[in-house]
């Protein structure tokens, strides 16, 4: 099976927002697959995706904290600030968590560990609607 | 060929590890892949997989040196802080370095660098031992 | 489909340079594939590969400027120093932006979004040529 399908995920504010159940939901077909691999792929450079923690929300409160002390928006480095103080950081933040992510399947299920969720990673203050493209391969 | 193995790796202290050995082992049927990627994804939110050079030990300890500086434990802005001063620090390390990787296989091996291999990234001082789930696709 | 090449990147400088066209010359094939997925795999350990914004060249500058600034070379902890002060830096780059990516092929082409291009992340002064494991897979 290969299938590939777009899902657009509603605007969020500035972030880390769990949306695993919002993109399994967007590929139903994932139940059809007995073996194989979900490949979840964002169409953006301001935004990210991560697995991590899916219970506490106060886990993804300190992914914000973390994040905006390691990549400061007011760095005296910056030189492309035509798009506002947000964008620059969003940029980096974007590639140091990556714009993918590959997760086994099996039995028409993510193969996910007991706590991994799937996080949109909003680094931009108003960034709209986000599109990804999720890609299913293997074994029906 | 479509293939799931789960192995699990053994109990490591806090640190970068060479596992390289230990995951071609567990997936034997790699041998028959003429063509392909295997997929290695950890099961967990407070270690990860990365690749890099499989020579130099200190080049491991330099690893844990930097992360530890990056991602201080004594940061004031954590505020998930219930399961100890090592957690938060790991869940943050677990996704700049990421839960997986896919590399190229090329007639029954990992087609790595000369300098590459497998890192397991323990973020926690007592991870205990640690799941992988790999996936082996491609022609036979 | 599965289809694997080598591909050899000529050296560039210390920075962050665009490299999509050279890869998707790289592998004609692509255009024979209607779904599935490109995978691009840099060999070493102290280049690497990231997707960011490919119009600005001033976006790709304050790449170099943040990650300097935030693995510095002359940290107090570096312990890998023989090889130079360039060296344990860009092994700790690698590892943060990773040696691979996965791009959603549809219809014969790269299914990024409008502002995606594939960087070369040089973290050395003189990384000379690089090469990268592109496969391709999916259904044709």
């Amino acid at each position: 099976m290969w299938l590939q399908r777009e899902i657009t995920l509603r605007p969020r504010p500035r972030g880390f927002h769990l949306v695993t159940g919002e993109i399994e939901s967007g590929v139903p077909e994932l139940r059809e697959l007995r073996v194989g691999l979900a490949h979840v792929f964002i169409l953006h450079t301001s935004a990210s995706l991560t697995l991590n923690e899916n219970a506490s929300p106060d886990v993804r409160d300190d992914f914000e904290a973390w994040f905006d002390a390691a990549v400061p928006e007011d760095a005296p480095y910056w030189t492309h600030t035509i798009e506002g103080p947000d964008d620059m950081p969003a940029h980096i933040k974007a590639s140091v968590l990556g714009p993918s992510l590959s997760l086994p399947v099996r039995d028409g299920r993510l193969a996910l560990g007991t706590w991994q969720g799937i996080y949109l990673c909003e680094h931009r203050e108003r960034g709209g609607p986000r599109s990804v493209v999720v890609t299913l391969m293997g074994e029906d």
